[in-house]
Parts: C-alpha cells; structure tokens; sequence
C-alpha cells in the first residue's frame, strides 16, 4: 500500500501482508491483489482442513470400546445395502454427532453399527472415503446427498466442500430447487447465491408459471414470501441507486 | 518484477505469484520479499501437514484385524513401563514400518503388541500424540528421542519437526554432539547447520582440545576427517573470494 504520511512529509510503502513500512530497507515484492486475495483464501482453506485432518488425541487407558463400528447404508433399489467397516476413532474425531453415539454408555457402542437410512451404498462409500482422506469425486447427485449427511452428521468440512460444489453449479435451471434445498439443509452461501440468481435472472411475471415454483409454493410458502421479500428489497435498492446516478 | 520488454519497448511490471504481467489492468500489492518467502515456507508446510493428517482409505471388508494395538515402551528407572493403545488406522497412516509390521501375517499384527525399546514412557506418549494430532511440546531432550523414533519408524512429519526445533538450537557448545547424532540419524539439515557453525566459529587449532571431539575421533573417525576436510574446502573458498575482491 502506497499512502502519504503526514508527519514525515513524503510518500511510504507499507507491506500488505505484515503491515511493516518498506522504509527503503527491504526490496518490494509486485503481485497483483487477485494472488493476494488467493493466497488469503488457500491459507484459510488449508487451515480449515488441517483442523478437520486432525485426529482427537488417542484414547487414554482404560479403553472399553475400540475398533471398527460398522456403518449400514439404506436398502437398494436391487435389495442390497452397504456394511462398511470404519475406525471408531476416525468417526470420533471427524463428527460430534458420531461422537456422541460412540459414548461408552450408547447402544451404537455397544452393538457397533450405526444405521444411516438416509445414504445409499454408493453415497456411503463415498462418505467414509472423505471421512479417511478429505478427498472424493463429486458429481450433482453425490454433492447433494453428501451435504444431506454432513449436515445431519456435522461434518462441517465436507460439508462446506459440498456446498462450494454445488455453489458453482447453481443455473438458470435449478436455482429454484437449489434455493429450498439450501434453505432445508442450513447452506448459507448456496442459498445465497441461489437466491440472488433468481431475483436477478428470473422474470417474476413469469416465476409463477414454473413447475418448481409451484411444487415449491405447495411445499414452503414461506420461503417464496422470502423470495418475493428479496426481490422487491433489491428492485428497491436499485432504483435508488439509479436515481442516485 | 520490475523489467523492460524489448520488443513493446517499455517497462512492465510482472506478478511475482502467478508470473502474468500486470498490463494496467489489474491492481498490485505491494509485499515485502520477506512475506514473499514466508508465504511460500508456509504453504510448503501447510501441505506437509495435511498430507501426513491424511489417513488411509478405510479398510475394504473383510477385514481381520482392526481396533487397538499396545505400544510398549523402555523399562523406566523405576521399574514401571508404558504401555500405551494405539488405534492401527493411525499406526498405519502415519508409519510405513508400522504399517508392514501390520500387515496381517506379521507377529505384531497377531499379539497386538509393538515394543519400542528406544523409548521411555514419557517419549513414548509424547510420540503417539504427535501420531494423532501433530502436536507435541519439545524440549532438547524429546526432540533428540522423538528424532530417533521418527526416523526409525519413517515418520518424516515429525522428524521434520525435531530437525527444526534442534537445528534452531545448535550452539557452539554442543555443535559437535549435534553433528555426529544428526550423522547417526541422517538429520541433514542439521547436520549441515551444526556442520557450519563448527567450521565457521571454532579454532581447528583448539579444536582438538575439546572432550567431545576426543569422543568423536574415537567413535566415528570418518566424521573428523569429513569436518576436517569441510573446514579447509571452506578455507580455500574464502581465500579465492578475497582475492577476487
């Protein structure tokens, strides 16, 4: 940052990432605020998953439970479900919610499974695959269902990387739909996004005759009074600002 | 990066981050060389780290042995020893060794038992901490033990981490010590730290005088003559560069 100081009485360099003046000591580095911004934001994302990768410190002596829980997807279509064995302190420390069920005192401890109803094989397997090593590929449907799970589960990490993923393909198309969906599973930036897309793009004289309007008026009118809210708050704001120019 | 182009024959100025020229277009930050540096060192360790966290995919069914194994320390002074449990998934994770001694059809992976002779107690749990969380508190003693455990069991994070802490504390009393158990233990970094301050700031002439290189030319002869040869190729570069001058 270039800035005029007063008391000296000529111009100074200050270095935007320590705050420190230049001072003609030390030689200057150009980047361009876009790497500035970028190198913020890795910084923060790396943080983010170190704190997830971390494991909770190991267990202290006596251990009266240790091992493998066994998580049990929902039934198939074709009648088949996944059993996939997983490391009770890889659930311990990944999610509060596992955590709590794999107290001495809770029958998931005791039986070692935990059900979850709301995943099938495929979307299981790659959720215990994230819980390892923060990695799995992602597609529409898997993004959607693994947000369900880490919603309910509160995986925050792969939450959020859901999220980002879905954020990205928000259109035209399903901003409706990725705007109740948001709303239902508490996805602050998706729901964000969704919405802005909507009131920006979206005809509101011709919002009613969508198909996904109406399933959704059905379904939550609250959330289309929120909409129509946004909307005239934002037609609002620009005309002032139209008049303001 | 200030430079002139030639053939637009004019001065631009290039980001030092992403290496595109600035062209007018976008805004540059101004950050000191030093940041620059740091931002980079910080990035490299960042991604150590998260790549040490990573666990291994989860165990694919049927899966024979899971849970806990007992990692046996040294007998202490007192008698008493440590014996402390250890999830596998870690011990697999984080040690290439631990994970063959794993490996279904090996002993360890029978009795569930490790031994680690070279640790105390102390060290021991200080150890499987940093297994779980990449934390530990070091003072020269744990580093120099954590040391010998992490390059014996090849978990390099930690190593790292020990290298670094003794590497900060090399001083002209134990640089010696330093150089011959950073030879032991292929510490290179600190090795070539202790080796400089050795031929940088001690007397050759004197040298021989001190009680630990009397130790050393009786234990490792081969280190003298390598600390000997050091010295004079730095001797001779010395002279080359003031007669330049």
């Amino acid at each position: 940052m270039v800035y005029y100081d007063y008391s000296e009485r000529k111009w100074q360099l200050r270095c935007e990432m320590c705050n420190e003046e230049f001072g003609g000591r030390v030689a200057a580095a150009w980047i361009c605020k876009e790497c500035l911004q970028e190198v913020h934001r890795k910084m923060d994302r790396f943080m983010s998953l170190i704190s997830f990768l971390r494991l909770d410190p190991p267990p202290s002596p006596p251990v009266t439970s240790s091992g493998l829980v066994l998580l049990q997807s929902a039934v198939n279509s074709d009648g088949a479900f996944a059993s996939v064995p997983v490391d009770r302190v890889v659930l311990r420390s990944r999610s509060p919610v596992f955590k709590a069920m794999l107290a001495t005192d809770m029958e998931e401890s005791r039986t070692g499974v935990i059900k979850i109803p709301d995943a099938t094989p495929k979307v299981l397997e790659s959720f215990v695959s994230y819980l390892y090593t923060a990695e799995t590929t992602l597609d529409e449907d898997i993004a959607r269902d693994l947000l369900i799970l880490a919603d309910k589960y509160q995986v925050d990490h792969l939450k959020e990387f859901c999220e980002r993923y879905m954020t990205s393909n928000v259109t035209y198309d399903n901003a409706i739909v990725s705007y109740a969906f948001a709303h239902l599973h508490n996805a602050k930036l998706l729901q964000d996004v969704a919405r802005s897309l909507i009131i920006e793009n979206i005809d509101m004289g011709t919002l009613m005759e969508r198909e996904d309007y109406k399933e959704l008026s059905e379904q939550d009118p609250h959330l289309i009074v929120k909409l129509y809210e946004a909307y005239y708050t934002n037609l609002a704001r620009t005309k002032d600002s139209n008049v303001e120019v």
